[in-house]
């Protein structure tokens, strides 16, 4: 492998800064690890024998290179990274899907992506332009749930709807015509909780796909933050589902 | 009022950045705000006509501060900025209450008030150490619903339980004994939902307060984000009671 640069989308890698998010990725797609780069700092003790003991059982090279954890990290400290290849998922079919439409906020993405993992969600649709999921701060922010998770990103929702025709369709906005609590109890079968972009929400035309959803709040504010809307609708169709 | 300081804890004022949060300063607390900051560069327009009127209505200032705004925004373009008076709220006891316990960040301080408007928790009691709900990061991330929330700081919990005995207390905890769907219909009067630090989350010995709650989860992950969690929490107390 050639020397390590700082994160870009073309990359065929990417970075899981720090230790709970890199011990996601040696837990769960070891198989994607290439190395684990530690800083010449990291504090000795049982959560490093653990991290060491995985690699080794996988025979995953460690290295120090404090340089490069410190361009990754800027003024957080980071001193440990897993460094990964970056593969396509591939949605099932016969699970419920999240789906992300122009989402362009890293934060909000990993954080959505915790939550999906929490209420089993696992298979993620991302809708261009979007933030890059394999972006370090995302993988950081979903603390490693990325590699818990089928991703798989499409050109446009049409795209994502052709390779998935028989999902309900539930897309989430401000004029949905069913409040939350009503909607959740309709699906059957496999479904498709839809979500848009932090400012703009979904296009209008959306409310004509499935069974569009609002979520009840005081008129007192705009609209509920992205993370906090697609948590609470995740939430209540496990609920309603009898599955959380 | 002398020259303007980079915002720190021990300011009387502190900073609303953005057209929004400004707006919501003017339109919820004009009696706070001292003056209005704006960019040289601020783009004309229907927007900054409203908040002119608005200031011209209150006779508030404004006034060209290009160095301010650049030094309260860092690399974050910020074109207005309302300077507001720091006054603390008092608690309703009447109302419903949100108490956070020793919440760090900033960021999730702002996204949990925004919500707590959004669902009518309109009484916030914050417990130290926490974040300043004053830093303009705050007041930022919440969109300016701090000027429409009653927040009250306390040193310690028990400084917050003899200002306000008699609500019944729900402390969200991962050990909590009742699942969230249950404990939020036995909420009769006022209530008050707590939730604890980021990392931490409660000390365990707030599971013999009231009754404590959990969110049910997937064993994949180790616990929801806070803001997230807070969300799905009111969210379910309202719904629960029929006010949302």
């Amino acid at each position: 492998m050639p020397s390590l640069e700082s994160y870009h989308a073309k990359l065929d890698y990417s970075y899981a800064p720090g230790f709970f998010p890199s011990m996601e990725a040696l837990r769960r797609r070891p198989e994607l690890v290439r190395r684990v780069l530690l800083h010449s700092r990291v504090a000795p003790g049982e959560a490093l024998d653990q991290l060491m003991a995985l690699c080794r059982a996988r025979g995953i090279r460690t290295e120090t290179a404090d340089r490069a954890l410190q361009r990754l990290s800027g003024k957080d400290n980071c001193f440990v990274a897993a460094v990964f290849e970056k593969r396509q998922g591939a949605l099932s079919p016969r699970q419920d899907h999240l789906v992300l439409h122009r989402i362009g906020d890293k934060g909000n993405l990993g954080t959505i992506l915790r939550t999906a993992l929490g209420f089993s969600y696992l298979d993620v649709a991302v809708i261009r332009p979007a933030a890059d999921h394999f972006d370090p701060h995302v993988v950081r922010a979903s603390m490693g749930a990325l590699f818990s998770l089928n991703l798989s990103v499409f050109d446009t929702f049409e795209d994502y709807r052709a390779a998935c025709p028989a999902h309900a369709l539930y897309p989430f906005m401000l004029t949905g015509a069913l409040p939350l609590s009503e909607a959740c109890r309709t699906a059957k079968g496999p479904h498709a909780l839809i979500f848009g972009n932090e400012g703009a929400g979904l296009p209008d035309a959306f409310k004509n796909l499935g069974q569009a959803v609002r979520i009840p709040h005081s008129p007192a504010i705009d609209s509920l933050n992205l993370a906090v809307a697609a948590a609470i609708g995740m939430h209540a169709f496990r609920e309603a589902a009898g599955t959380l």
